[in-house]
């Protein structure tokens, strides 16, 4: 494969110096304006941007041009919103006038039946006779948050928001134009996101192509939403390849989910044991639900790996202390146990109710926290926290920010999960990058996938050897 | 039993017409303080309030005593809030004076070791002599909403809100003064809370006697939180008797979340098989996290019960009906096949993907979300709905609202999941008390629980045998 030639191929899709949007028109609804609106009026886009309509008119300030033959000057990316028939046209037309790059976000193509996968065809040839690289069709498009550049349509308000928090996770999102809504709740949340694609029916570039890419880009963690794997030998290679956590949900796994997912592939699209299996080989992280893609990479971001299995629970809430245990029960983690100097230290402190694991405490102040915290993660049969905390005062968010500091000292994680005042710990998290997670079984399910990762690596490094 | 008895004596913890806040002062972060402030000022409870401290101090209106005696006036209910160690003396004041129902949210007894134990036993001694019903000690103390009462410390402005949406599910939290927090959660979403009590150390009062006590009150559905179970053949008994919904989470599962919970029983406290058998005979319906306490009960408000477990997925997006369906075959409940009818009816209306089981639309007007909800709940293969939807439109919330009339009619339940437009979502939730759920998992778990109870009921039913 040539890494640097795909690399330069795929970076005019989220850095382009100027796009055209085929379709854009000032008809009511009209889908291509909304893309249009995003970059000259919503996020002040730093390129050109063109539009393509009937009437060669202007929409929301991007000059307006019949054909793309008209620009007359070079063009980076177009982004295509226009009826499935004649798309493969513009395809043509954008071959033929040097733009290598397309996203199309029409539908009506392999998922819609022979006609469609007949359009699909011919894009495809398009696309190898001038040596384009295609997303789409049948997809959302694209959201890069770090270059203030998106062509989602409709999505406005949302991308307003989101490039004014870019953050270091990546999504793939494999959905015809409605899975990457999902991203609209990913958005509402931490963690910040660096850039979103939609692949929908992948008809040229795919999942591996970005999982490659975002090895390049800052990206510190991947998510992936996948209805089907085409071409799982190269997705395993990718994923061998790349050095951060990839975190995969897939959907069509049971026999209905498959069949309703409409896979045209065989193979390893409709057996989930193959999937499974390349999953584990290639350390894949395979999450439980859509909404972990959102929920856990936060766990991966200013957090060291879980290196044990070896966890202390600390809570301000006996309650809670006891369900945290109840939860790791069913993990492969376990409750740690502590030196007696661990369990004296703790003891010697104002407000410890429990100086075992888990230790809880009543009221104290921030400074007793700090203690708590250094005490537990220097018992070396400690491998990481989980600290379950209600925000009783608001130097609990401090605290906390603080623990984020210490654990990268001891090179041990925390996974944290405040029970109440979720207005002011919204904030927090907004604020401080914290590991803060929505329900205390998200907080022990990322510290079982951070402990998955790490042993994932520790596999990776003996196998390379010692001389590497 | 004398139920009649218990009914009436438990009345006045929720229904006083007077209260003394016992320790209430003005001194700095006193929490006497905040309840009387709630009383008087925040949600102008109709009743007489009273404090009594060592000034005889009037505290945010409430006229201030010396002592209860002092009062001069009957009081239905008294409320401890002082040192563990003046507690019995304030207890056998109140029994003195007449007082019969006393919460005593103090901490410091049976969770405290010996002496704590010690003063613990005083409390239950002047009880017994004066024939006074205890909730406590150490507990957050009483929430009515329909009554416009609370008792709950340091929740101003929590309690000013929820009163103004009083609803059907009733909790019993036994916590420390912690759990009960969980409970600032429940009451930041739907559904309603008509009554929250926290038992704490449960001296007297348990949780088998609210769950009698809340046959009589509008409760609709019980959501219970334990730590141990002390009384284990009173509390089946009390759901046997129970004809509502009793959702239960219980800590201290594991090894070391039992002994984290420090359960003081033996038996059913700490031997979760038992617990296990004792909840599927007497119906509770045990859940996976706390979370699923607030979670799950709206399943049981306004929808009919699942009475089979064949459920017809039906969403405006693909992706979300293979999720969908992938989620179902994890559980007992399976995905419907249509009759050929339904297939047909489905297939003539306009904007339809699949016509078959997950039902899959494109953009529909309001009409045919109406039309596909008659055809799917007509279907007699369909016991009851999955419906997975992107509110793309704000009249995807009125239709929604229109299909909790349909299931009724119908008598057939739906579960209802948005992926989007959360912030509508949450306002359609608040004002139309529809089954929406935060995520595609809750909602296929409440399909689960809503058969479980139904199952539950039949097995009873036919015990019971035709003469009843």
């Amino acid at each position: 494969m040539d890494t640097t030639g795909n690399h330069t191929n795929l970076e005019k899709f989220f850095n382009p110096s100027s796009v055209v949007v085929i379709g854009a028109s000032n008809a009511a609804f009209n889908l291509g304006a909304t893309i249009c609106k995003t970059l000259k009026q919503d996020i002040a886009f730093s390129g050109d941007v063109f539009a393509v309509n009937r009437g060669g008119e202007d929409v929301h300030g991007a000059p307006g041009f019949k054909s793309v033959g008209d620009i007359g000057r070079p063009v980076d990316l177009a982004v295509i919103l226009a009826p499935a028939a004649v798309v493969p046209g513009f395809v043509r037309d954008c071959g033929e006038n040097g733009i290598r790059n397309i996203v199309i976000e029409s539908s009506g193509f392999s998922e819609q039946g022979t006609d469609g996968r007949r359009l699909q065809a011919e894009i495809a040839d398009a696309a190898r006779r001038h040596s384009m690289r295609i997303i789409g069709p049948n997809c959302l498009g694209i959201l890069d948050n770090r270059n203030r550049f998106s062509c989602l349509y409709g999505a406005n308000q949302l991308v307003q928001k989101t490039v004014q928090k870019p953050g270091t996770v990546s999504y793939v999102i494999q959905s015809g134009g409605v899975g990457g809504l999902v991203v609209e709740r990913l958005m509402e949340d931490l963690p910040g996101v660096n850039k979103m694609v939609c692949i929908g029916n992948k008809s040229d570039v795919d999942e591996s192509d970005f999982i490659d890419y975002f090895t390049t880009d800052g990206t510190e963690v991947i998510g992936l939403y996948l209805e089907n794997v085409q071409r799982g030998a190269k997705l395993m290679a990718a994923s061998l390849r790349c050095p951060k956590p990839i975190l995969v949900y897939k959907s069509g796994v049971s026999e209905a989910g498959s069949a309703a997912a409409l896979s045209h592939t065989a193979g390893m699209a409709n057996n989930d044991a193959v999937f499974e299996g390349a999953c584990r080989q290639a350390g894949l992280i395979r999450l439980r639900s859509p909404e972990e893609l959102h929920a856990l990479p936060k766990m991966f971001i200013d957090m060291p790996l879980l290196s044990g299995k070896r966890i202390a629970v600390f809570t301000n809430s006996g309650a809670f202390g006891s369900i945290g245990a109840d939860l790791l029960a069913e993990t492969p983690l376990v409750m740690a146990r502590f030196t007696s100097r661990t369990r004296e230290s703790l003891s010697r402190l104002p407000g410890v109710f429990n100086a075992d694991n888990p230790v809880d405490i009543g009221p104290a102040l921030p400074e007793v926290y700090l203690q708590i915290y250094d005490i537990l993660l220097s018992d070396p049969g400690v491998d990481g926290l989980l600290h379950v905390v209600g925000m009783w005062r608001d130097y609990v968010a401090d605290v906390m920010s603080e623990l984020v500091e210490l654990c990268r000292r001891h090179r041990k994680p925390a996974a944290l999960f405040c029970f109440n005042g979720m207005k002011r710990v919204q904030a927090a998290r907004a604020e401080k990058n914290l590991p803060l997670f929505s329900t205390l079984e998200e907080a022990v399910r990322a510290l079982v996938v951070s402990h998955q990762q790490f042993h994932y690596l520790q596999k990776k490094e003996k196998k390379r050897g010692p001389a590497h």
